[in-house]
């Protein structure tokens, strides 16, 4: 399962700040931290009000890999400051994200294709998110299908789901956790990626949330292949460490094992 | 979901020397402490080697009921202890268990035909437990079929998928997640009971790994009807909410929502 680390986000008030003001300090610790709790790729996103985001993505992407060795998931909504990312990242990025929107097939897609790069797919279309488990499945499908045409390889499609917070439905969790089964069955071969702390949101105690949504997301769909999570939360990576295990996907539960022994999982 | 409360079990040492000692203060306050924990139901078990069990379990059985008032599991392996404790059972208790296996069928479903209760169905044959999923899935409708056949009603079995420890096989609990699955599918009306703790056995940090697994079950089987848990384990009660409500089964969280107020939820 490969673990990749939520914080180096804009959209949190205090990363935003930092990346505002070009706090080189504040976003090192952030990223060495991360990777010290066990991260194996970071998201980067520069999405800062009033900022330029192609400028500060490709800083935050230097800055980062100056300072740890993990490849980056460079996440922006906006395809130039994607490009221009991607033009300074060295290794093999992740992007996030496409979808089966008109306007990510024209402007994110042929920047996925031209690079040595895996991908993460939405299930988003031009009408939104959809509300059931099948019509999420169809919008993948559609993503995975155009993706494909344009050359990517499906096991560099990472498919997420998407989860809404349970504050606005007490059946949010539920229809991601049908699509992530949907998924499994319907379009193998296809990566999963599962986002943990949007369920949460709004909602009270949301780190319990988190760990056990992440937990029945991997039952759903019998293993996921990729998580983005508070990678600092000890004990999110238990449950998840836990739940790969149950899952079958940790032979003779060696990392659980190791992980017990470096006194790496909570009781 | 119905939670049981798995400690009045004598084959854990220390309730099994307070049964054979007819430790009255000790049994008095263990059923006491797990209905305050939320237990709405007991397990009971009273094999206790050298001892006579049909006597034990009825004493435990009149002591526990004079103690607390929620119904209670009675568990046993012998026909003889199980009739003497149903016969001073007040009110509508659960059996444990009936299964495929001929002698079961033949001495204990009489027993809960003929009593006004439900019964939990294990996943096991002549054979033993089988080893794949769609196995496991025969034995259980062989023991509904026959289990209906005999007059128990659809919505009074639980069926049990069985768990092994992770100790045994690193796919343990996977078969048990699909088991699950395969029960849900093609057993509809039924209903499923998870028992957590087994699949731990001989493995480090236990409680992780059955919190963890309990909220991987309840995904699996899109919400469970029963489990049978340690309710004193504040972690475990905790996951068992949270996977309730984001399995869709607590109505607008509220459930969640009184159990957080209530101080009953680990962050």
């Amino acid at each position: 399962m490969l673990i990749v680390g939520e914080s180096l986000n804009g959209t949190i008030p205090k990363v935003g700040e930092a990346i505002k003001a070009k706090d080189a300090e504040f976003v090192r610790k952030l990223a060495l931290d991360q990777v010290e709790a066990g991260a194996q790729m970071l998201d980067v996103n520069a999405g800062v009000a009033g900022a330029s985001e192609a400028e500060d993505l490709a800083w935050l992407v230097g800055l980062v890999q100056e300072t740890v060795s993990v490849p980056l998931l460079i996440d922006s909504a906006d395809p130039a400051a994607l490009e221009a990312a991607l033009a300074i990242h060295k290794g093999r990025p992740m992007i996030n994200s496409i979808s089966a929107e008109k306007h990510k097939l024209d402007s994110v897609l042929p920047l996925v294709a031209s690079h040595d790069c895996s991908v993460v797919a939405l299930c988003l279309g031009d009408e939104g998110i959809p509300q059931t488990p099948e019509a999420r499945l169809k919008v993948a499908r559609i993503t995975v299908e155009r993706a494909q045409a344009a050359g990517v390889k499906l096991e560099d499609i990472y498919v997420d789901p998407l989860t809404l917070g349970m504050c606005t439905s007490d059946k949010a969790a539920k229809i991601t956790l049908e699509t992530l089964r949907l998924i499994r069955q319907e379009l193998p071969g296809v990566r999963i990626m599962c986002i943990a702390s949007n369920v949460s949101f709004g909602m009270p105690n949301r780190r319990l949330l988190n760990r056990t949504f992440a937990a029945m997301a991997v039952a759903a769909a019998m293993g996921v292949e990729a998580v983005m999570v508070d990678v600092r939360d000890k004990a999110m990576m238990s449950s998840l460490m836990a739940a790969d295990a149950l899952a079958g996907r940790d032979p003779y539960c060696k990392a659980y094992f190791k992980a017990f022994r470096a006194g790496k999982l909570v009781t």
